[in-house]
């Protein structure tokens, strides 16, 4: 199955208590497809790039087997660039820099070659944008998959619970279900959050794993323990992309299906968290895969007789 | 295998978002005691109450099966009294009244008929009080438990090394365990833990779950997610009973039953908190206990094939 990724192709400059970086290569779409690469996932990206963006990152994903189509290059105008710095216990952060450039104005293509894609993973974006994709698809894909976060909550209510209603699978974090539902309990917010649209509702709890919500069932994966979480950036869009490309390798939407395809999302994630920004992600050998993935099975695994 | 339990039996008075309690039965060798009885081990109290303390409470652990012998009654003093106000999101709350009352000179003393016991579980106590039960035991148990709290890092740090010097199973909560290892990382932690003498090191992260360490090895275990939790009060402790009930029923130390052992506490504890005090605790029958096991084998079950 093909995957379509919608979402930022951009410059992080990062700060952790271990370091930091100059202006490297971010944005949500592009950890998703490396993420769906070592899945031997056929994805292709839709977003949009300044001049200034090099073309050696092209290259990469090109070179990855990424359908770079969509990225659109306005010579004129500047990439998207973020920068933070992360607090010492690494599960907050501070943004220093936000320039939207490109993006504010961003206007999805949709190439030919990508417009049979059976799956659409909506990354972080303004709800509004992630509509009008909906929109330019010939045929809608069989599955939608929507990451969103608070500041659309706040700024574009609206859009957003229109774009809920269409996805199949919802992918947010703890503080944001909260938002979202009104409510604490994450097992009532999810209840709420169904009642919206998505059949399946995934809460993110950074170091404390995944909840996977579907027709009354539950599902929770831990993350894995680390000695060290050096740069947290990209994490969660690793994980949506190794859930995504999981799917679509199995060709299957299950609840059976999305416990695994959860599992391969947070062992991918493990991944990206041990260096700065793609820098590990893109290291990542498919035996290297394997073996985290049955980390998380030995991590999991008991037997009861009581 | 029997299991000696030495630990506070108190009363609590509770607020949480749902409503208050008088002055009710509490106490962490209550609840681990109970938790017991429910998988069918034997264990034994030791333990100091006032007059105050009513003979029906006495009883309905002795119709459990608890062996009371070890709990001293002082006529003319008062039982220890603890009030606590919950948060809305229940995983804070305020200290209102600590009455210590005839725990503060608590001088434990160990029942012949318990001398026996394999499996000895050290409730939170001050750890000069905890290592004073070490020195009263004939033969050294086969497997020592500790539970212990931030207030004796902060109090009696020196005894309380002693006391982890000395045992096989601690524990803590994450807190704790960042706090007594200078850690923040909780892999680096139960690092450093270990080197202190414990061979496990369980570390609980409240709704999160828990983690086990053991030589480099390591397994989690989510929280069930409830659509609420009603008094998180002695989920910790029935935590803490119901692991070391499983090890007494299976009669084995090793990692993988020690597994199964946090997986039943878990089950255990995920009813403690459905309503005040003891009192769902009271009510569950073995049956309910199996169902509870079986979801949370429903909850962390994946099969990936890549």
């Amino acid at each position: 199955m093909k995957l379509l990724v919608v979402g930022s192709v951009a410059f992080d400059a990062i700060e952790t208590p271990f370091g930091k970086t100059d202006k490297i290569l971010g944005g949500a779409a592009t950890y998703i497809s490396i993420a769906s690469s070592i899945l031997g996932i056929e994805s292709g990206i839709v977003s949009v790039v300044g001049g200034d963006f090099p073309q050696s990152n092209l290259d990469m994903l090109t070179n990855r087997g990424i359908n770079i189509e969509g990225i659109e290059i306005i010579k004129e105008g500047k990439t998207f660039f973020w920068s933070g710095k992360y607090h010492n216990d690494l599960n907050s952060r501070d943004t220093l820099v936000t320039e939207v450039n490109v993006l504010e104005n961003f206007d999805p293509k949709i190439p030919e070659s990508m417009q049979d894609a059976e799956i659409l993973l909506l990354g972080n974006l303004h709800p509004g944008v992630q509509l009008s994709v909906l929109e330019k698809m010939r045929n809608r894909p069989k599955l939608i998959i929507l990451d969103t976060m608070n500041f659309w909550m706040d700024t574009a209510m609206d859009l957003l619970q229109q774009m809920i209603g269409k996805t199949d699978v919802i992918s947010i974090n703890d503080e944001e279900a909260r938002q979202l539902s009104g409510e604490y309990s994450l097992v009532k917010a999810a209840q709420k959050i169904h009642k919206m649209g998505p059949k399946f509702v995934i809460i993110k709890k950074g170091e404390h794993g995944a909840l996977l919500f579907h027709e009354g069932k539950v599902f929770a994966i831990p993350a894995l323990p680390l000695e060290d979480v050096f740069d947290p950036t990209g994490a969660g869009d690793t994980f949506a992309g190794g859930f995504a490309s999981y799917l679509a390798r199995k060709k299957d939407f299950s609840f059976e299906t999305m416990k695994s395809a959860l599992t391969v999302g947070s062992a991918m994630a493990s991944f990206t968290v041990e260096k700065f920004g793609t820098q590990r992600l893109e290291e990542v050998t498919e035996s290297e895969m394997l073996a985290r993935i049955q980390s998380f099975k030995e991590l999991t695994t008991f037997e009861v007789n009581v």
